[in-house]
């Protein structure tokens, strides 16, 4: 018998309809021989009414209290859940994040899964039942107030899960049928990813790539638990997202995995920079420690003339007023002359281990877009990724281009499912 | 310094203002320089709204998940209070019942306390925060599971807490300012209370008046903590609850408290029953088995031609069905001819420890209710209570004849705020 952790998002839980569906598909994974461990989200637009709540009585809603006010989300479609599996004749109970032994550090709204005590869940397994886990969620190890993961934290409770109960799979149920090349809004003819390598899967997670975050898929690869994302609306296999192939599939590594788009991000130019060294050194920590992700970064040639230089840095629009800000409180610690801000980028990403063995891809990558009449602005590599900024305007169309180029269109117009039935 | 308890029911917080208000009211007490502990329950209809969803997803919620569930409410309600005291400059944290240490047995959707261990609230207020704690809710003592403490939960939840941290007084606000002689809504005359003892209001509660209830005044009286109904819609004083007068207060206790009336139950005849030793116990035994709660019993004088006699008693209204399906399935054991259920009743009580010691109050009872026409059918009696079982039509006027004839009514008509300021 196996033991198999399913986590169903918000959307497919959205209402009593969706509660009911979804306790069927749980009683049919258990109905299989599996042991089931189930981490759900709230529903639908529970947490965002919950924070429209929170700002009403308080104009900067954060911290412990947060915390405890978010987790009702879950508390509510957990136990929505294991009622809805009694009705149907099995046994459920329902668990938070503490009581299933998620432990995480302090920093709330945005905490770290630091342990994973199951006792409790293996003890309700043991005995028969169906464990629903609340998502998102956990209490820290040295207040023992309750905490949450931010952004995409039921996935990571899931998968945390998953490796602290050796589960053979972690099922990540969502609104869509798997992972694609390209995102299918913008390309009509992307196809599911039958398989894809974590390696592979954090690079299409950083480039923008919304179905798994960054930090599940690299908990799933350093526990090596596989990852099956697929949809809770058809019996459809998905994408595995796993270290090697699963079982007997003969999948083939492609060359390219995907091409993943981000029109998220901004771009901010420090103009008229000394070109001497320790100036970019200044401007980075400035932005460090206000406590700013960058993402890419590239230093003009120097004009031999003036000995100034301006250096440009991609960083998420929401970010780009506080780095503003930091940089002209700085500037005569730095010394510029001026600083440009530019809302109006996108970055294309082509990801594919192949790429290290295969020399000719960057070439045919700037060939597509070239072809495509698509200028590109900034570069960045890694072993197996490529990215390059654009006008935000031109993304649909390099997105289309490249995924041409390099042979992942689909035979057919739109034979891709996207977004299960219809919701 | 001082350490009060606060409790707020539903409608007190039932949006952002109230929250907010009821916030400014706390700091209140708080910058009078006490230490300030707040019991909260769900905002306005949340715990409705929890129960219409359980009842989609499955015909009947009840047990573990269900409290699961229906905890989430006090959850919202007590983060987004923290947070609202927070935003007027205050340190405040919540606490869910677990945290704050309120043990109950395992008694679902119905648990009683049977603990309180506030020690993470002494450390809260020792910090100097104002310590806010989930009503309604607790944990079982041996398997830790989340329960919920039935109506009227977060009274009882507020007087536990108070008696465990040695409070000075129990603050109850709701909707109404204080407990009243009879129920406004009937008798215009009727005066706010100023004090009266827990012996007397355990009286009322059991009789019909819904302010306080039954559990919670037990429990107050048990630990001696004085509690103080009062409105969370008015600074006015409310009314004390307690053993004796709070302070300098020199009130005299009045010779009547109150009139109580309820209109929740209903009463059952069980026709020819044979005189004889046993049967009596016969169809109490059989209503106990189905765990139903009885109130008034009467049993005639035996027709001596017959040897038979009627048995009535009076339950709440919703016990009926199951009082009437329990006694036909044991007929043939107990030994009857038929049943009549009536549920058109009234209870009227007049509640007062001064009857005592004062002969003739049974007498002006009796006759206030028959010079205004009223019939009597069953009459029970307590040392410091006279309840009589009347038709439900007859009610309004009895209570208010009774209320009169005991000198009750205030000068002025409808003198009284009743429900605050207009909620």
């Amino acid at each position: 018998m196996g033991l198999v952790v399913q986590k169903y998002g918000g959307s497919s839980v959205a209402d009593a309809e969706g509660i009911k569906r979804v306790a069927k598909r749980i009683v049919e994974a258990k109905k299989n021989g599996n042991q089931v461990v189930v981490v759900v989200s709230a529903m639908g637009d529970t947490t965002d009414e919950l924070i429209d709540l929170a700002e009403q009585v308080s104009p900067m809603p954060a911290g412990r209290e947060f915390d405890m006010l978010l987790t009702a989300g879950e508390r509510i479609s957990m136990a929505l859940l294991a009622m809805a599996i009694k009705n149907l004749g099995h046994e459920a109970q329902s668990f938070t994040g503490s009581q299933a032994g998620v432990i995480t550090d302090s920093v709330h709204n945005k905490a770290r899964i630091i342990d994973v005590t199951p006792g409790r869940i293996r003890t309700a397994l043991d005995e028969g039942n169906i464990a629903i886990v609340a998502g998102f969620q956990g209490v820290s190890q040295d207040k023992k107030d309750i905490t949450t993961l931010g952004r995409g934290g039921s996935d990571t409770t899931a998968v945390a899960l998953a490796a602290a109960l050796d589960a053979e799979v972690c099922e990540i149920y969502t609104d869509v049928d798997g992972v694609f090349t390209a995102d299918p809004r913008v390309v009509k003819k992307a196809k599911k990813i039958e398989w894809i390598s974590f390696e592979d899967m954090l690079e299409l997670a950083a480039s923008g790539s919304k179905v798994l975050l960054h930090r599940c898929v690299e908990y799933a690869r350093r526990y090596n638990i596989p990852i099956h994302v697929r949809s809770s609306f058809s019996g459809l296999q998905g994408t595995w997202v796993s270290s090697e192939p699963i079982g007997d599939k003969k999948v083939e590594q492609a060359i390219i995995s995907g091409v993943a788009h981000d029109t998220s991000e901004a771009k901010i130019t420090v103009v008229g920079v000394p070109d001497k060294p320790g100036e970019a050194a200044a401007i980075f920590r400035t932005i460090a420690d206000a406590e700013i992700n960058i993402d890419m970064v590239v230093q003009n040639v120097s004009a031999a003339s003036t000995g100034l230089t301006d250096i440009s840095f991609t960083l998420p629009k929401t970010e780009g007023r506080k780095a503003i800000d930091a940089l002209e409180k700085n500037r005569s610690g730095i010394g510029f002359d001026s600083l440009r801000y530019d809302d109006q980028i996108g970055k294309i990403s082509l990801v594919g281990a192949g790429m290290k063995t295969n020399p000719g891809v960057t070439a045919a990558f700037f060939e597509a877009l070239s072809n495509a009449g698509v200028n590109i602005e900034l570069i960045s590599t890694s072993e197996i990724r490529i990215s390059v900024v654009t006008r935000a305007d031109d993304v649909p169309e390099a997105v289309r281009a490249v995924h041409t180029a390099f042979g992942l269109d689909s035979d057919s117009d739109e034979a891709v499912v996207y977004g299960g039935t219809g919701r």
